[in-house]
């Protein structure tokens, strides 16, 4: 048995799992205008940030989760010159959208400015980009920033959101991805993160079926570790105005930036179809 | 807090993380002559069978595991006849391996009885294949085994063994692999489960490095998603006497059997390298 003092643990409880870290101390913990928020450190995965009670992302390995929700799409995309991010309040994916030199402009949307005050003090190396002149930080609702914004004003809206519960919840919405496809270039593209595809299958269709019924012609799926979210096994969607069949596999295997994870071949292995997976979306 | 009597937890001390599966009941225990033996009902996995604490296999999600243990040596050694398997006493890889109809013979060699009697009980569907012709199981020392071969005996060996402590701890040296290259064919190549590129990159990289000691020519460390493993991310690393670059990609892409994961994109993309990894194969 774990002892509760000793540990900070998420039930899933519809699959009868759950993953449990060991803490050292709890280093914070409010009451946002939106959520319960938890800091803690741990004893081998660096600093912990919780909200509501879920695991968001460790220092030791929010970079599979980071890398992957930023550079396929920024790669695949022909010329992503302005971005938007949906949530991202840790500002890790945008220190990762910034490593891309075309890129002119990102704007990060996040409801809870309170989870980017945290993340600046106990997850500053995610942070250590949030002074680029390019960057722009706001604290606002993104489903109406989406919603009220003019034609043609993005290039990739990454959404980089807590689970379809709570704030989130209207991020998954046919209604979204369609506020998205209106304010998206003729190239432009949205990436979201869609859960795990063994623990969350159907939701993973819906929210396929979602952005299909929005508009969107071609939608990749892309697979990748992730230590501490549900089954460990997590996926993010790609959803294309135009279709997505390649990718600018030279670009990215020439990047001018490190990473942890990502490559030109781990980009295309994260699209490799697994067969139960195929199975499932072709009979929806 | 996770309540003892209705929770399975394995703890990953080194690393400071845990994974619990909520069960319904305790089916079986066991002192065998080498191990303690355990089987619970779960609530979301199935059975789940537990090995001196350490999760082995659960109904739900060992298809990952056993499905790449399997068909990616099989499609990659160009014409696999004899096949021994080390370990595996759960007979979910012999499963697999036998649904290749250009394999001849297969040979299971587990040296603890009592995890096959268990498994024909507890995971029937696993053991649906024991009957077949082409299989024999030998309840014997699989290093004794392989030591004792005769060269050219067989084309493919595959190591389907716990972690390398207690009983496997022999199937992790170079002593090891060498009794392995001596019985080979020229062809011939070994698959072993590599642990985790999170957790175990160093236990990755030493297994590696006695790999190509004992005189293996060519490696690839293949990566698969495996919720119920430390990390939820795991590996097996073939090694070759000859080349490895290609695998029959057609005859993977035209398989005549089921899989869950597998195809040919999968294997495809299980052989592409993390960033990290690259680097600190390299380094070594």
């Amino acid at each position: 048995m774990l002892e509760a003092s000793q540990w900070f643990t998420e039930q899933w409880t519809a699959d009868g799992s759950a993953f449990s870290l060991k803490i050292k101390q709890k280093l914070h913990e409010e009451q946002s205008d939106f959520q319960f928020l938890e800091i803690y450190e741990t004893e081998g995965f660096g600093n912990l940030m919780v909200i509501d009670g879920c695991v968001m992302l460790t220092s030791r390995d929010n970079f599979f989760y980071h890398e992957m929700m930023s550079h396929p799409a920024l790669f695949t995309h022909p010329d992503p010159k302005k971005v938007w991010i949906i949530g991202g309040g840790d500002c890790g994916t945008l220190k990762e959208v910034l490593k891309h030199p075309g890129v002119e402009e990102v704007v990060q949307i996040d409801i809870d400015e309170r989870v980017t005050r945290l993340a600046e003090r106990y997850f500053p190396e995610l942070c250590a980009s949030n002074d680029d002149p390019r960057a722009q930080l706001k604290f606002i609702d993104g489903i109406k920033w989406v919603k009220d914004a003019a034609p043609d004003s993005v290039d990739l809206i990454i959404v980089d959101s807590t689970d379809p519960v709570g704030p989130a919840e209207g991020l998954f919405s046919e209604a979204f991805y369609r506020d998205c496809y209106n304010c998206l270039t003729a190239n432009g593209m949205v990436i979201q993160q869609s859960e795990s595809a063994l623990y969350h299958l159907r939701l993973l269709g819906e929210m396929r079926g979602a952005m299909s019924a929005a508009g969107f012609g071609d939608l990749q799926t892309l697979f990748f570790p992730q230590c501490v979210y549900p089954s460990g096994w997590w996926s993010a969607t790609i959803a294309g105005k135009a279709e997505l069949s390649t990718f600018r596999e030279q670009d990215a295997a020439n990047k001018v930036f490190d990473t942890v994870y990502y490559n030109s071949d781990i980009h295309k292995a994260s699209l490799a179809q697994p067969e139960f997976f195929k199975k499932a979306m072709k009979t929806q």
